[in-house]
């Protein structure tokens, strides 16, 4: 192990060039122009693979593609070792608005100790530190005691639906232990953490139809409902004054938190100025009777995340708008099945729009939630690795985001996901100036290189 | 006269080529890149007033130019006569979008007895079926019983500045009896119309900041309150059910219709299944206890004009938008003053924000309501004039939109607006496709030419 933790410990320059290099394509799957940029970045993750002496191979899909890299075949005398999976994914969220990066999302940019870019933290920085691990043994000849498969996808944030059918395909392949993903957050440097469960989410857009054009609002406004006010009316419904989600149904299949978790919750660091500063707030809000640590990864929401409608340009433009627009999005827990929540939605924006508008509501993506045991020895496995590497006592933590592919892991291969997130709380993913800390990504690899010694004793 | 009639009947081939060429100029006020076109145009308006008689002139503004032309000097013998002048405006509203014209919207095209074109009724038609009257007088050597003053601006689309304070500063040389303008509509041919009320306007943007940058809706959310929820729960309580404007003290100076005025209403042309096809709905929605064409008309309204928040293209973004905004308008009644509604508007908005999001309300343009009697001496002589031109009864009649610069001719010039428009209901004022009827043109000039000898009996 020496020969691998001199050689980490020596080319953290490099690392970070490559780092620079993969974050550099403008991987956006949500966005179509962007799909040259995808196919790009692949190949150049295939490239990288092998270059570092993995086998790799780019795997088209229906979508974008799958990167798989293996670990080269181990002397037949090993005889059979286990296999694991490390999951990442190589796309990456929006960037916009542009306006709110203090330097362009695709060109990273080192300050201090942090790397600013889009995909930084989610996931390129995540996903290198493991292959980067990888590495050092391949290059110091230092025997592996696993073998250890790459999957590398396109579309985790438009829903990972290629992978899904991929794992279908190349069940056999795949088969592995367990699936080591890199992909959730750590309350702080202090405290790396194991996370052992996660919401899931179901999206949907609801748009609703007034008059075939928009109107002039003096010549017509007063005779015809206006599809924002409608809207408005409609979606304020959704959330009582609680903080619950005013739907019917909703809560019905929530498995209530355990005591034991809601005592580890409370241990984890936690100041409501630091939070409300990290978000910039002024006042929290959510739902009555948790705390935030519950309320942002155990409890179920239902979120707006973009409103359209009319005239947006400067000053101001006299319509009653055709048509007015809201993309939504729940987070579910565990307990909670996306299809059945999304169902129950539709049928209950339905029930109340009112006759003077037409409604009309688009599912989109859904995922399960996804809880395992803290307890089991992979994750006991785990937490060593992570003490190690991070020289303190890790946690165990739910998360509030979601990894829709787990379930699928799950499910295809049977295979539990080991949660080793690097992110920190304030690396902005998903927002703009998104970063990933350099010591997280130094340690991360620290941990990716113990981790496979631990999980074999 | 019989010589101003036959003057008009036979040059109507030469009136429509002029109007084609006023069409031309792609006159959009709202469009800097248009700023040369519309002085081109108001310098042909200038060459066109002098070709036909007028002395004719062109002012330059902080804006786009007016155009002054005026009747000559009556013989001394005639003594001093009634001045009236008459308004219209060579600016037009931006044509996009242009792939919903059938022919460009610049290149002015008849069809049947329709001229299409932007401008082609609002408000290049209307101001010209004036000049045109003027024309037959002064080439027939038809002596007027007035003077008569043209003021045609170019700014009516974008909120008439520059025209504010040119009335100010040309006080004396435009003290008038009345200023006559044709910029309304009429409810169909056989209803030629005098208006004697607009409806005002008072305009606001509302935004709601939440967390200082958009969130992650999987780590954050349940935490804090997403702007564009609290956006809906806000503007959702502007309206109730009934229809009405659900802010207290709106309607505290609403003047009640007058008995003889719903009557009147009662008897305009108005089929439901007609007016639900002209604006593309299925069902009206309006304020409960008034007709659509009361609705429209003489009751005020709110209206949310834009919605704009969080993420807008395609797919989903997982966010917690950092703010949200809407664009709103009231539509005011006489009896309303902007000034005071911005104001209600504003500190009702603030009293129910909930503290979790910070309100940030701007206030725009406002414009007062306008009302005259339909009954004075030049309102009965409107009436003959229209009676006489287009061979059957007027109506009165209110308009729902808003024409700012009444209120200048009011309190800069203490003069009411004579309000007979020539503007059918399909004629797509401000939208593709917008046509003038030919038959309103030429009723247009003859009641023109009759009105100067009404209004002196």
């Amino acid at each position: 192990m020496q020969a691998v933790l001199s050689y980490l410990a020596k080319n953290q320059a490099r690392f970070l060039e490559d780092l620079c290099a993969y974050v550099r394509f403008p991987s956006v799957s949500a966005q179509p122009q962007h799909s040259g940029d995808l196919h790009a970045c692949a190949e150049w993750l295939v490239r990288h693979c092998k270059s570092i002496g993995l086998e790799a191979r780019l795997c088209p899909t229906g979508g974008h593609p799958v990167v798989i890299a293996k670990t080269p075949p181990a002397p037949a005398a090993a005889g059979k070792r286990p296999h694991f999976l490390v999951y990442g994914h190589y796309d990456v969220q929006p960037p916009e608005p542009f306006d709110l990066w203090t330097s362009p999302p695709f060109e990273p940019r080192v300050e201090g100790r942090s790397l600013f870019g889009r995909g930084t933290t989610d996931n390129k920085g995540q996903n290198l530190a493991h292959l980067i691990a990888v590495e050092a043994y391949l290059k110091t000849n230092t025997p592996l005691p696993c073998d250890i498969t790459f999957v590398i996808e396109g579309e985790e944030e438009v829903g990972s639906k290629s992978l899904g059918e991929f794992l279908l395909a190349n069940k056999a392949e795949l088969a592995c232990d367990a699936v080591v993903i890199s992909d959730t957050g750590m309350p702080s440097k202090k405290h790396p953490a194991l996370t052992y469960a996660l919401r899931g989410i179901a999206a949907f857009e609801v748009i609703l139809h007034g008059p075939a054009r928009d109107l002039h609002s003096g010549m017509f406004g007063g005779t015809v409902d206006n599809p924002a006010m409608a809207l408005c009316q409609l979606l304020g419904q959704l959330r009582d004054k609680k903080g619950r989600v005013a739907i019917p149904g909703f809560y019905d299949d929530v498995k209530p938190l355990a005591t034991y978790e809601r005592k580890q919750f409370a241990r984890l660091p936690y100041k409501e100025s630091e939070y409300k500063k990290l978000m910039g707030v002024r006042e929290l809000f959510g739902e009555q009777g948790y705390t935030a640590i519950e309320q942002r990864s155990a409890r179920p929401t239902l979120e707006i995340n973009g409103l359209t409608s009319g005239y947006q340009g400067e000053g101001s433009k006299t319509i009653v708008p055709s048509w007015a627009r809201a993309k939504i999005t729940t987070r579910l827990v565990p307990g909670q099945n996306p299809a059945k929540i999304i169902k129950l939605v539709c049928q209950h924006l339905k029930k109340i729009c009112p006759p003077s508008v037409r409604i009309e509501v688009k599912s989109g993506h859904g995922a399960e939630p996804y809880l395992v045991s803290p307890t089991s020895p992979h994750a006991q496995a785990a937490l060593r690795a992570l003490k190690s590497a991070f020289g303190c006592e890790p946690v165990i933590i739910r998360e509030g985001g979601s990894i829709p592919i787990v379930n699928s892991f799950k499910k295809v291969l049977k295979a539990d996901a080991l949660m080793l997130g690097l992110a920190l709380p304030d690396d902005n993913a998903h927002s703009p100036n998104e970063k990933f800390d350099l010591d997280c990504f130094e340690k991360g690899q620290l941990m990716s290189a113990q981790l496979w010694q631990e999980l074999v004793k």
